[in-house]
């Protein structure tokens, strides 16, 4: 962009500079004319106009002339344009930050509690009429992390706060006011009635909140007079999530980062660093900065490949830089259960993702189980069956979800209608199967769909055209409850029969996966067929499909900023 | 600079778009000429040209004309520009990005190590001639830290990273290599021999480091099998800074924020919105409300100053956007001991402080002393004497220095020479009273200057000065051992005495300080006399010379988005 628009002024400054060569030429044949006419010119016919009589035809166009005026035409429009995007984006921005005046809480509006914040939850405020609900937003969180791009701030390619969109951002603008609370749910307390009809509503459903106590930030936790209270609901949308499967294995807890949470990543690179600075130590022996500097990444999920594309690029971009004695002793080995890393997308795509790896140094160990995961190494068992201890200086666990506690809570109150063991089972509703009010969507749900944020945000969007048609089938049941029977009661009748509530449907948007060294992969279905690529144009539309899937034009503005920060100073080294 | 840049390009299209328009209208008069006038010309002269004959004397030129060629001037010079800066831009950073190959540590030379990454070694390394020396830098941090504008990242108006510079940026640049340690000094021993002449050499002179263990990141603390080795130096620059003084006021340590490291900042910015959401809390009664929403800084220094202003514009531009029904609730109090806040300002600068303070509903207490910090509330002791315990959600703590353990424990190791509690006693060439290889620098001093970070720096520069010319004197003191008497060693002898070392002469540059709402104030010595001024004037003063200050472009253009991230689209909320 930058580019391209430097490339327009000059052309356009030729052609001023053209002109204005040839109006010094012409000022020394100047004619003599009136006022008029040379308030007219812009420089003069130039010698020709005192030998030859003036016609009236006008000659054919000259080339030249055209040229000129088409650039001129262009720069023009560059201008325009250029001025015109500036404002709206400036009015946009204004906007976002400065919201208006909400409608107050309504008491004769249902309650409708959201518990979480993440991407199933936010899509659904984002697409919610609040003037229909008291709406209430409970996450520990009081942000929308945006996950995909959680291992580039893992290596300092993006500032952590260019993918968070605290919720209020979102809460703020919508037509009624929404009472968002930075609190965990300790229980959701469900007292099924009798299973009467769809919609049924459920009497005395409370869920119980504490106020949450950040394990990580417990020397920052503030404690208020109040730190736990009972949100009584009429709908409750639950979107709390997953979290990390670790399979009971030893160690992983201990030992091993995540890479699921904001402060996962913060942590990630710390240690990183940690190591590196470590190695960087006097009197390391090899061996030991060779151990330091091994990095062992666990799941070829899109999240291992992406984190290990990105270390990668560190290490290239950068660390080679700061650390030439060290940057070539820097080893990275992806490690995955399967046969093959990334199951979900299509062969072509794998065997290229795996000669990228191969060139790029990073070792792929397939049908490799960890065991074990200790201080200072990582007990694999290879396919041959034989375990090894590796030596490394982290471990990063990007492998696998399970329910959490609420989530198995909340199960083992339904005993009979939830059996699924991976998480809430629902219906073709997305309705909580055995508690009706309840409606689960994203990584907490058990449903054939991959635990993606785009399954998560599809369910979100759906949820908010079904609170819709709830609130209006609610206001006809109401109105028919009130009118006398007769000719205006058999209408509402009929209304309320129209209102039809359609199934869940989750349309496959594709796949899409950063590799490192500026390449990425794609799985699109298109017009119902399979269109794969890979290399540094996929990379391109990874990026421009990341910027838009963002919630906002200031994540979006932030994270192209941090892009272009990282193309020209490249990512920093000082460990905080 | 932006809205400049579109007012000339929009001047620039109004002339294309006359021009383009005269060219019109003359065509349909264009006279016929040849195709070399006709290449020639940029438009025509117009009707009048098929009127009157061509004469060879050039007109008096005419004002519009003037005009079109002074804007067409104006915009060529102003895409040049453009063009030429963003190329240098791009050529500097990338320069800054790739450093070449540095020479290896020579045995001959003399070892130079260098504690802390502050302003006073951080501008040594800058200046320092490492040809000369082989260089070791030793710091718990691996980056310099821009102190000056730590409040502003308290509250989010900067990004940590922006202000950050890794120690390594510096010392890959230099023409030798430096060795750069992350890691705390642990001890550093002093064997004094005789006081013979300048610079002589002490023997076996050694400091021993151990791997530092950061308290606040333990998790993610690795450790290398070496962790602690001892560095025998023959030159030491002693700039580990100091820590905050206390006074040893009960609780201050256990509950109060600093605001000297990186992480200080990042923990009060988790605090404060820690106590916002608190406040958010269902339920919460009004007077806990309002205890939450008080926060308390204590230090009326630039610091205290700073950090106070940053908090109200926070809550001027921000919170009352996302949190409307807190806002009016939050309070500021600026608690001082002394008579008066910055006691270091012109009298009229500490009014129009105290002015604009009142304004933004900022309560100064002066003559008030903290008798004691407790979790929710702080005991104050006013000027009539009396303690009142005033409740509030936070208290930061920006008052004073103190000498840290391991600077108590070289000074004790010299007890006749250090008998100056404050610091390290340094004679006039900031060399250590009573261990002459040991210069010492910045905080750690005990000197008649301020503890600034303007101190530190010019100390730094002077001392890579000083090194010069020890360098340059060592090799003729070794020329003049080899040289045989007669001429030659006369010679040798003339220019050792030659070489002479001034002591340390600071040269105030003037105090600077922000005070919230877009106004700073600047006490700047002009011509040997005082000027002083304040408003928002200043405040862009403020801002250009702080961007000035910081040492690297990088820096500075990291530091001028994040302003430019603030004015579009504030600061964000979100808990991180």
């Amino acid at each position: 962009m930058q580019a391209a628009r430097q490339a327009r002024f000059m052309s356009m400054s030729r052609t001023l500079v053209r002109s204005h060569v040839r109006a010094q030429k012409a000022k020394l044949f100047l004619t003599a004319s009136t006022s008029r006419a040379q308030s007219g010119s812009v420089a003069s016919t130039g010698p020709a106009a005192s030998q030859t009589p003036p016609s009236p035809i006008p000659p054919p166009p000259q080339p030249q002339g055209k040229w000129r005026h088409f650039l001129q035409t262009l720069g023009r429009v560059t201008l325009v344009t250029i001025i015109g995007a500036s404002a709206t984006f400036y009015y946009i921005a204004q906007k976002e930050r400065h919201p208006g005046p909400q409608l107050p809480f309504d008491p004769s509006k249902k309650t409708l509690v959201i518990l979480g914040s993440g991407w199933g939850a936010t899509s659904l405020l984002k697409g919610l009429d609040t003037s229909d609900y008291n709406t209430i937003v409970v996450s520990p969180k009081n942000f929308f992390l945006f996950t995909p791009l959680l291992p580039s701030v893992a290596v300092g390619t993006l500032n952590a706060r260019s993918i968070l969109q605290p919720t209020r951002y979102v809460t703020r603008h919508k037509s009624r006011q929404v009472l968002v609370i930075e609190a965990e749910a300790k229980e959701v307390d469900v007292r099924n009635l009798t299973y009467l009809a769809s919609n049924i509503k459920l009497l005395y459903n409370v869920s119980r909140l504490t106020k949450l106590l950040r394990s990580q930030a417990n020397d920052s936790e503030i404690q208020g007079q109040i730190s736990s209270t009972t949100i009584p609901y009429d709908y409750l949308v639950y979107a709390v999530g997953a979290e990390t499967q670790t399979f009971g294995i030893p160690g992983v807890r201990e030992h091993a980062c995540f890479m699921k949470e904001l402060h996962d990543a913060e942590k990630m690179q710390r240690r990183f660093l940690d190591c590196v600075e470590s190695a960087a130590f006097p009197g390391q022996s090899d061996e030991e900065k060779d151990r330091l500097l091994h990095m062992v990444v666990v799941g070829g999920g899109p999240t291992g490949i992406e984190l290990s594309g990105e270390l990668r690029d560190f290490l290239e971009e950068d660390l080679k830089s700061w650390y030439p004695e060290l940057a070539s002793r820097i080893r990275i080995t992806l490690v995955e259960a399967l046969p093959s890393v990334l199951p979900s997308f299509s062969k072509e795509l794998i065997a290229y993702t795996e000669r990228t790896f191969k060139e790029s140094d990073i070792d792929i160990l397939t049908k490799t189980m960890v065991k074990k995961v200790n201080e200072k190494s990582v007990l694999l068992k290879g396919p041959d069956g034989v375990e090894r201890e590796v030596p490394c200086g982290m471990v990063v666990w990007a492998a696998g979800n399970t329910a959490r506690q609420i989530s198995r809570d909340l199960m083992a109150k339904l005993p009979e209608d939830q059996t699924n063991k991976r998480g809430i089972a629902v219906d073709d509703y997305l309705r909580m199967k055995g508690a009706r009010d309840i409606f689960a969507v994203g990584d907490c749900t058990a449903s054939s769909y991959a635990p993606t944020a785009q399954v998560a945000s599809q369910q979100g969007s759906y949820l908010a055209r079904v609170f819709k048609l709830i609130a209006k089938k609610d206001k006809l049941e109401a109105d028919l409850a009130h009118a006398e029977t007769g000719e205006g009661a058999e209408k509402l009748k009929k209304q309320v029969d129209k209102v039809k509530f359609k199934p869940f449907h989750y349309s496959h948007q594709g796949s899409l996966a950063y590799i490192g060294s500026d390449k990425a992969i794609a799985d699109l279905p298109i017009f119902g067929r399979e269109w794969t690529s890979g290399g540094v144009a996929t990379f391109m539309f990874w990026r421009s499909a990341y910027l838009s899937t963002l919630f906002s034009l200031r994540n979006r503005s932030l994270v192209a900023g941090d892009w272009i920060r990282v193309k020209l100073w490249g990512r920093d080294v000082s460990r905080d």
